[in-house]
């Protein structure tokens, strides 16, 4: 019965297409002085920042620009290079008084990290794990230009230490950013396949919070919303990067299920695909978009089957029995990854076999395994990984893997 | 199409069975040093304050107990008492790093508004309306004792000017607390009437964030559960105040409609009730109780036909067209109000016709008309009090009132 349940999320989230005209009269009740905005170079071409720029020159607060998020998966290195511009670190002074980061989840984890390490001191591998973040880190708003990762609203970072090549998880209430900026208007130049890599972010943070063995009913109600708001306009935003409706629908989709993940936690899915973005630095999405049917599969037993019917109809199926609801969502998943032309196989994503054993040690330890709603052992994890890698190209296919090869027809992109 | 939305929430959330608990660790992370306790004599009493201070002890936080919250509609004077705590507010010098209020809706608001006079400064009269507070006020944690009114984690403080015979609402994001504990256990002893009351408020507030003009998508999702929650939870809670399964539904609906109400607004039911309040003193959720069938009546040709198909359905109610989702929403309203023994008319609450003038003049007026679905006049929102009064006991009900006939025999409380 006692099963307690802590609902984290920033104090404030600016939503819906034109939210970003909100943001200055946001900051103006703060009394701020200086600003450092964390970014990449990308961003600062595309005209993004310097829209952030204006509103802070508007607002009477001075800034500076770190663009050195140099790629996808942020390392121990930019979060270095951005703590350079805080020249009295030692002595833990306070040069900003708020950190800005524009861009996906990329830009925010990096920035989430220096604003931490700027307050509490030492480096970034210090913090590595679960509430090792003792001090709130300088006020940070995260104003996204990608929706998806959720990186704007949770307590979750992942830096990439590169020495181990190991992606470190940094998860401390600390981190929440104090306001999230989510206006689809810094979204429409996302080009399809990240919408459609993102947008299978999103389903897979809400499947597993729903899945969660930490799952509450508030969760329950943002992700099953949030399924249905994929299933409803991640085709449309997909195919049309301009439909404002779809891309503003999708939003709240990413809201919802990041206010959800962030408080039911995760399960193998993410376990896993943490692993291979350490390894093989493809989208994480498409990684997520493969592992949804083989994790579903293997979580069924163990999830009561009125919770998987009510997942089965959040996706528009009717189901009427657990195995009926199970084979359903599958095809679901199938189906979707079809229409978004994301490869069914992680063969064809680059993944070798040979690296399966040192993955699932690693997704074995991960975070997110432990509120996977089933039990597992490392035997299990290195299971669905093979499973998931498709036929060889050498062999012919095997038998159960006829839906697979289906789907390979969609081809790579 | 361009429809912007700020959710806005406490950071944090503790919530459940054993909730309290996890308080300790929450408070070791922020370095304070010395709280201001905001409660009433009563809870002090009933040894909750104790409770909050035993925790305090063990973090080594010092303390001091206001308990001048002398009755529920809290007012200037109390507000007055308690930041006479603070010694040098004039330099506003925070003797305290953070107030904690531990109580219903009552001590929530009050405290509340001592946190942001004493870093704004003046009185609270000079904060009436929306977004006058510009600085955050001293940090606020709620420790809830009822559930209910969703003060813990709403950006508005209801206090009462005598002078005036007014609730002035004061609106701003600087008055939502930064934290909210939420815990079951310390709402065992609400009794039954109590339980009704404050159960009836949770279900009017996610009607009317259901049905606000800026209800998103977020806000619909958690409205819609938080219906449903009541609907499945709130007769057991009231039967059997020992029943925690229940106590803790009904914990998730409050919360949860909090969220929603806070970010959509409200809507007719309150711009009513807050008034009736004002002038006689009663709980506040009975009033809603009597106003829910008549303003979704009033209200129901506003709202598309799917939209009220889905409340209904999270009423646990079949219907096949917009007329019949509303005799079953109005229906299902009234069957509730009976077997929770509130009254179905406002004249057996000691409400005087004479008054519906002032008191439609100052509804007419309040924040939550805003958002009402239906743009409402003075004379409907008089239309709406006259009819909710029920038949004069000294004339024979009039046609029209049959509903109301039969359920008035389910008598006063």
């Amino acid at each position: 019965m006692e099963n307690t349940h802590n609902f984290l999320t920033p104090k404030a989230n600016l939503i819906g297409v034109g939210a970003i005209k909100d943001l200055p009269n946001e900051l103006l009740g703060w009394k701020l002085s200086k600003a450092l905005i964390v970014t990449d170079r990308n961003l600062v071409t595309l005209g993004w920042v310097e829209q952030i720029e204006k509103i802070l020159k508007n607002v009477f607060i001075s800034y500076d620009i770190f663009d050195g998020v140099l790629h996808s998966n942020p390392t121990v290195g930019f979060v270095e290079d951005g703590l350079s511009y805080f020249p009295h670190l030692l002595e833990l002074k306070r040069d900003y008084s708020l950190i800005i980061s524009v861009g996906g989840g990329t830009c925010h984890d990096c920035a989430k990290a220096i604003a931490v390490v700027a307050t509490n001191g030492g480096s970034i591998i210090d913090y590595e794990g679960y509430n090792k973040v003792t001090k709130p880190g300088i006020p940070h708003i995260a104003v996204n230009t990608t929706s998806g990762s959720a990186a704007e609203m949770t307590m979750l970072a992942i830096i990439t230490d590169e020495s181990r090549k190991v992606k470190m998880p940094i998860l401390s209430p600390n981190l929440t950013p104090l306001m999230s900026v989510n206006d689809p208007m810094f979204m429409v130049t996302m080009p399809p396949e990240v919408t459609a890599s993102t947008g299978t972010d999103v389903l897979s943070h809400a499947v597993e919070a729903y899945l969660s063995t930490e799952a509450s009913p508030i969760t329950d109600s943002l992700a099953l919303t949030s399924i249905k708001l994929v299933f409803n306009y991640l085709r449309r935003a997909y195919e049309n990067g301009n439909d404002m409706e779809a891309r503003e629908q999708m939003v709240f989709a990413s809201v919802m299920a990041g206010m959800a993940f962030n408080n039911a936690g995760l399960g193998l899915i993410h376990a896993m695909t943490h692993q291979l973005g350490g390894f093989y630095n493809l989208f994480h999405g498409d990684y997520n978009s493969v592992l949804l049917p083989y994790v579903l599969d293997y979580n069924a037993v163990s999830v009561p089957a009125d919770r998987l019917l009510k997942m089965a109809e959040a996706m528009g199926e009717k189901a009427a029995s657990q195995p009926e609801a199970v084979e359903k969502i599958m095809n679901a998943f199938r189906k979707l990854a079809v229409d978004l032309k994301i490869p069914a196989e992680l063969r064809k994503m680059g993944v070798r076999e040979t690296d399966i054993p040192q993955l699932s040690q690693n997704a074995f330890k991960d975070i997110s395994t432990f509120t996977n709603p089933r039990r597992s052992t490392l035997e299990d994890i290195e299971n669905i990984y093979r499973a998931s890698m498709g036929p060889a190209d050498d062999k012919p296919p095997h038998n159960e893997s006829k839906k697979i090869e289906v789907l390979s027809a969609a081809g790579k992109r």
